[in-house]
C-alpha cells in the first residue's frame, strides 16, 4: 500500500487539529478524540467506532497486521493521513510510537429509556481521575454493562489516560452524561433501581440482592457520593475493611461491587 | 511553636538530599523516601514509621491538627527542618502544598518464616505501575494482609505515586522483596500456599477454597505471571469476563480475588 504525499510539517493544519485533541477543550470543540496504537485502533475498528481519520507513519508502522487494518479501513472509506515519523511522534503520547492512530468522533447517548431490559449500568458522580475511569470502563465491559453514566463534573472518558486505561472497552460501552437533576428525574421516571456504594452504609455489599435492571452508582475519589445522589439511591452498600485503610481506590471499590452483581446475575459458580 | 532559623535556599544540602528522593536511585542510595501532606505524615506517625526528618513550612502550614502533630513528633525526638514556602514548594509534588512533609526510612522485611500463622500476603511479580501498586497496598491493608512481597523488577512502593495511592496503607504493611528464585525456594521451604491469578486459568476465583496462610500472587500488567511463577503456584484462578475486555486492570483483578479470600476467611455475610 502506497500512501502519498507524506505530511512532514508539524504545522500542517490537520496535524494541528489533531494535536488540539490533547486538551479537553479541543476534544469538546471538535467532538472528537485521539486513539493511538495498533491494539486500540483495531478495537475501534472492530467495535465500529466512528473513525473519521486514520493517521499512519509508514516509517514507523512495521506490523503487517496493522497494514491490513489500514487497508481494510481505507477500503471502508475511512480517509487516511500519511505523516512522517517526526510528525507522528509530535502527536503521540507514547514513548515508542507504533505509527498508527485514529481520530474518532465522540458518541454520547441519551439516558436509557428501556426500563424492561435486564441491563446493568455503571454511574459515576464527579469522578476525577482518568486512570480510574479507564479501569472502571474495563471492568464495566468485562461484567457486561451496557454503558456508563457520568454525572456532574466528571473527568473526560476521551482523555488519553482514560482511553488507554480502558484497553478499548470504551468502544463497547454507551457513554451518557447527565446533571445530578437529570439523573434523579430519570431514575424516578424510568423506574431504574440504583444501588450506591458508600463507605458508611450499613448494608454489606454481599448481603444485597441486586435487581435487574440496575445502576451501580459510585461517587468521587475525594467526596464519595453527594447527599442528593445518596438520597436518590434505592439502597447504599459498603465494602468491609479491617485494616488502617478507611476507603478503597474508586476503581477497586466499584469493581468489587460490580463483580458481586455479576456473580448474582449470572450465578457463575452456583454459590457456596 | 517557633521554628528557627528557616531555610530559604533551595540549594541547602539537606534540601538537595530530600529532592534526591524524587528518583528511585536517590531513594535507594539514601534508604529513605518522601512523604507529603498532613494526612500521610499523620498516618506515618500513627503507624510508627521511622520518620527521620520532619519538613515544615510555617508560612504554608495552617492546620492546628498539623501543628499538634509536629509538636508531638518533635517531643518524640524527631528532628524538624523549617523551610520557606518556596523551598517547600520546590520539594513538593502537589499543586497546593500543605507545608508538611517527612523523610522516612525505608523498611524492608525478610520473607516471612511463620508457616503456622494464619496470615494473608499479596505477592506481585514485576508490577510496573506505581498507581496500581498504591491501590493494591490499599486493598491489601483493607482485607488485613500482613504484607506485600515484590518479586523481580517491580516498581518502587516508595515512589510518590505509590505512596499517595496507598493513602497511608504502605505504613501498615510489611514490605518484602525477593527474586523469582528466592520466592520459589521460600514457598517450598515455608510450606506456604500460593494461589496465582491468571487470565486463562480454568478454576473460577469463587470456586476456589482459599487456605490459610495464603499468598495471593499476580503478575505484571503486560505479561501476567511468568511461566516459572505459574508453575510455583498451588492453583491458578481466573476472573470471568463476558464483554470485549480480555483482562482487567491489575489492581482491580488482584482486589477482586482478595475480597473473595477475605469473604471466605471471615465469613462476613454467612454466604448465600
Amino acid at each position: 500500500m502506497r500512501l502519498e504525499p507524506i505530511i512532514s510539517s508539524v504545522k500542517n493544519p490537520t496535524v494541528k487539529g489533531i494535536r488540539n485533541l490533547r486538551t479537553r477543550k479541543g476534544r469538546e470543540q471538535q467532538g472528537q478524540f485521539w486513539v493511538e496504537g495498533i491494539r486500540l485502533v483495531g478495537e475501534a475498528a472492530q467495535q465500529e467506532a466512528p473513525i473519521e481519520l486514520l493517521v499512519v507513519a509508514p516509517d514507523l508502522l512495521k506490523s503487517s497486521f496493522a497494514w491490513e487494518l489500514v487497508e481494510d479501513l481505507a477500503g471502508r472509506g475511512v480517509p487516511c493521513l500519511p505523516v512522517t515519523g517526526a510528525v507522528f511522534t509530535s502527536l503521540s503520547a507514547k514513548d515508542g510510537p507504533q505509527g498508527l492512530g485514529a481520530v474518532v468522533a465522540q458518541r454520547w447517548y441519551p439516558l436509557p429509556s428501556a426500563r424492561e431490559s435486564p441491563d446493568l449500568w455503571v454511574a459515576l458522580e464527579e469522578v476525577q481521575d482518568p486512570g480510574n475511569l479507564g479501569s472502571i470502563m474495563r471492568t464495566a465491559d468485562a461484567v457486561g454493562c451496557k454503558g456508563l453514566i457520568l454525572i456532574g463534573n466528571c473527568t473526560d472518558p476521551h482523555d488519553p489516560s482514560a482511553v488507554r486505561g480502558s484497553m478499548g472497552s470504551l468502544f463497547a460501552l454507551q457513554l451518557v452524561r447527565a446533571s445530578q437533576d437529570e439523573f434523579t428525574v430519570w431514575k424516578s421516571a424510568a423506574g431504574m433501581a440504583v444501588i450506591g456504594t458508600a463507605g458508611g452504609a450499613s448494608v454489606h455489599y454481599r448481603q444485597m440482592r441486586y435487581p435487574k435492571p440496575l445502576v451501580v452508582l459510585s461517587g468521587s475519589e475525594r467526596q464519595g457520593l453527594s447527599p442528593t445522589l445518596m438520597a436518590a439511591c434505592d439502597q447504599l452498600v459498603s465494602i468491609p475493611m479491617v485494616g488502617r485503610a478507611d476507603s478503597l481506590n474508586l476503581a477497586v471499590a466499584t469493581s468489587v461491587v460490580l463483580y458481586e452483581v455479576f456473580e448474582q446475575h449470572n450465578k457463575n459458580t452456583g454459590g457456596y
